[in-house]
């Protein structure tokens, strides 16, 4: 049948446990939506409380506040209907306390409550500790139409390959809820989301929906957050997808907004994918950080600038995302700092307008020395004498960022933080760990993608070779093999999650590799105690990714 | 029937992803449990990579190594029959890829594989990450006997309070394994296991386990890990209940041992609990902190001596750990510490025999502070010259932990870790938080309880009122509550998860209550970068407590 009715997809950037804003923006669109004559508007997944809550599910005051909120929406629901993603009590004797449910809201009251099926409990999500899934599954009905309703991973239930690489492919779920709802003749799929950012997510999240509006022969509408929660990042991509698996509505990525349907058969000028990567990969991380600071009420960010690549892309982020009147830079220099380190970080600082000062590190590092000086024991310099500078670094950071309210940004890559390059309560201090979901060779993309119209960052900095510079002519290399190299590996290591042989069967030096796995693993203990990272990659370090630190490797 | 089978549970300390150190444990159990002879030996859940194995179980290779040593184990099971726990391939079309499972070992090969149907996904424990739950159950025929194997959480079914407070009970799963295996008219149970200690966890095991012999009728042979991976605690405890729901048998807590038993119906001496709650927290303690350091093949500790409590409690649980001779006390007075508090850390010193060395930290501050003065630009002392003195301790610390390889050890309290009442890179740094688990007033009864026969803990450190001296005559209650206050409050938002109002009921001010909810909220970006710690509660910091960052907190 052809669908007669007038959908709005509410793109919305919610804030996790803040009812209060999270319940204005909802009113606004749908007194938006009603004004534009809409017959239903529809909100994300768990849109009351914002995508992921976490453990504040555990809380019964929490579950109250969502319920609560549930019913503010619905005396809303006039001249309208409204979905909306909230928890709700399992009322059955067996089970999790909870299902991650959707609310019909119409004539100012919840009419019905859906549950999702399919909880995903891998990578960054947790829903089985918190949810039941759903044993039934009912179509709404609404003005003659018959809506399938689904939560997120509802439609995901995809093959994947199976762990002993046998080449057969499996399901990971034991049900598809969509099978299910099929026998109750549905005219379309309205799927509501909280489907967090990785660079390659868009076109998974496309692929799944044209798979399954083929399969079923329905068209779907998919609403999905935008905004960043701490780590996770939301990029939005709202959108509607006719039953010939046909895109033919889209919101845009990174920013809100509420996407009017009402006309499916045309193709109507969907927005596009961003189909460059580092422009997806930009555009996250200028949100990530910017939710980040207002999110937490933060204004201001500080952050140690080296003359490094590392340090000057954060720095070009930051001013980015929180305005250039909110970065300031220190630049640190030591007695082993190369002048063109302090130039080049000069350089930066006045192409992107930002102030900065100069604080020289050495006073303190000698103090510190002279007072260590009988513990050392006459023992050679070496790795507490590098650490130190850093530790002395991000001393004077952390004062600046005591004394001015600024958040200190840390500026660790993915690539030292795997192989543990970096000094624990030194470079590895921060409020917010900005890049350290990028390989050093993306880091490089990156800052010529910055650099494509004019130079922004100075090239200096991209050229040079990397270094540490805590001893004199130091370099990364020296302690660790050519980036590129290094990040193919731990690639295979980390996303891939090959172990040595079959790493080595890609045509590896055994050495190397063994060399690598193992910093990688000895190294937990530093990752631990990072900041939150953000989470760009399938498979960031963090809340995604739950390593042991007690353990053999070998 | 009466049981004519001799059975052997080995209560073993292993190691994660260690699997020749697993596999040679096993072998020689085997070995003492054939010269005993015993007909069967059962191993714990998960025993040849030791719980938990987290996600090492995404790498194939792992996997590969698990079921690896399940078959060199295998070539062991002549003249004896064994029970190891290790994750098995799912072979069907659906569902995740792995199974927790226990395979029955016969004859020198694999005679059956038998999986967990309950799958704990709460606090600590993330096994629907990893694992299908079973969906048949079948017993086990050995030498005449049926015998009901069941996998830890498998015997937890139990009721449990429903969220909203509603009176009702209700059970978490929607399937009780020994309900099914029931109908096959099994002999006995067999419960192998990997339960965590808590200080209120053997009461509760025992009560399952009373719960689950009466219900059934049968005798219960259980078998738990014993030692530390990294947070987590096993205290062993693996017992024999009978039918009657008595424990007539019980291996020790917090050590390795190889329970044997052959007759049922005689209660012997079977060892009891550890009552006092003091003595199995420092028992834990001792624990974790030496398997921390042998695990990760350390040796050495060194740790800040205040003077005051929490430094005192965890140097002498160090000293009781590691030996006398490989902990080195740091004494770093400031301009503001009292004479007592170099008195008194020194006194402690002395009686532990530890070696100890004191550094002034003064002229590395003063370094510092006249490096930052314009960048301080004449702004009021506060926050930021009390953190700069933590920090500079941290940083003297670590560069002595660098140059001989001592691991520091975090001192901070559950009290102030909840309230963020610690400087980041300062008192927070360590490789190990030993008592983060512990509230401020459970601190003082351990260290009474240490002192109960003679004085180690200097009675002055136990006695003055607690203060971080970094101003003049500071005291913890110019920031804090009085802790007997404060952590009565911690205890319900944090171990009881309630809310603001749930928590004023109980009698507390709202003002109070108000404020400590939002000090410990608004400092879970602080907790996230702590060391791992110790887990001594049923909801410890850290893995099994996870909360947003980026949050409204109301």
């Amino acid at each position: 049948m052809n669908l007669q009715l007038k959908i709005a997809l509410a793109q919305l950037n919610f804030h996790v446990a803040n009812f209060e804003l999270n319940k204005q923006k909802m009113i606004n669109s749908i007194q938006e939506a009603k004004e534009l004559k809409s017959d239903l508007i529809v909100f994300p997944e768990l849109s009351v409380c914002a995508y992921p809550p976490r453990d504040f599910l555990e809380f019964d005051s929490f579950i109250k506040s969502c319920i609560d909120a549930v019913h503010v929406i619905a005396s809303h629901a006039h001249d309208i209907a409204i979905i909306v993603g909230a928890p709700a009590y399992n009322q059955s004797e067996r089970g999790k306390k909870l299902f991650n449910a959707a609310y019909f809201l119409e004539d100012g009251e919840i009419k019905s409550v859906y549950h999702k099926g399919l909880l995903p409990t891998y990578d960054v999500f947790d829903e089985f500790r918190y949810f039941e899934p759903a044993s039934t599954f009912q179509t709404i009905q609404f003005k003659g139409h018959t809506i399938a309703l689904t939560i997120c991973e509802d439609l995901w239930d995809e093959e994947i390959e199976d762990l002993d690489n046998n080449g057969k492919l499996r399901k990971t779920y034991s049900i598809t809820p969509m099978d299910v709802l099929m026998e109750q003749n549905p005219d379309c799929i309205i799927n509501i989301a909280a489907s967090p950012f990785s660079y390659i997510q868009a076109e998974n999240r496309q692929k799944v929906l044209h798979r399954n509006a083929l399969k079923y022969q329905l068209p779907i509408y998919y609403v999905n957050h935008v905004g960043a929660q701490t780590e996770l990042i939301f990029d939005g991509g709202s959108m509607v997808v006719n039953s010939h698996g046909t895109v033919v509505k889209r919101a845009g990525f990174f920013k809100e907004e509420l996407l009017m349907v009402d006309q499916l058969d045309l193709q109507e000028q969907a927005n596009k994918h961003i189909d460059d990567e580092l422009e997806r990969i930009y555009q996250a991380l200028v949100l990530g950080i910017k939710d980040f600071f207002s999110k937490m009420n933060f204004k201001k960010a500080v952050l140690g600038l080296s003359g490094g690549i590392d340090s000057a892309l954060v720095c070009t982020l930051a001013a980015k995302a929180l305005g250039k009147e909110n970065v300031h830079a220190v630049l640190l220099p030591s007695k082993y700092s190369s002048d063109h380190s302090v130039a080049d970080a000069e350089a930066l600082a006045k192409n992107l307008g930002i102030s900065y000062e100069t604080i020289a590190i050495q006073s303190t590092v000698d103090a510190a020395e002279l007072t260590l000086k009988s513990s050392f024991a006459n023992l050679p310099a070496g790795l507490a004498e590098e650490n130190l500078q850093a530790r002395v670094r991000a001393l004077l950071l952390m004062g600046i960022s005591n004394k001015h309210g600024y958040i200190l940004l840390n500026t660790s890559n993915k690539s030292e933080a795997a192989v543990g390059y970096g000094t624990l309560y030194g470079d590895m201090c921060g409020g917010l760990s900005v890049i350290a979901d990028l390989y050093k060779t993306q880091v490089y993309a990156l800052c010529n993608y910055i650099n494509r119209e004019y130079e922004i960052i100075p090239s200096n900095t991209i050229i040079k070779a990397p270094s540490a510079e805590l001893r004199p002519n130091q370099k990364d290399s020296d302690s660790l093999p050519e980036y590129d190299v290094l990040d193919k590996i731990l690639r295979l290591y980390i996303e891939e999650r090959k172990g040595f042989h079959e790493i080595c069967e890609k045509g590896f030096d055994d050495t190397l590799v063994k060399r690598v796995i193992k910093l990688v693993n000895a190294n937990e203990f530093k990752r631990h105690q990072t900041p939150p990272i953000l989470r760009l990659s399938p498979k960031a370090f963090g809340m995604g990714r739950r390593m042991p630190i007690v353990a053999k490797y070998d």
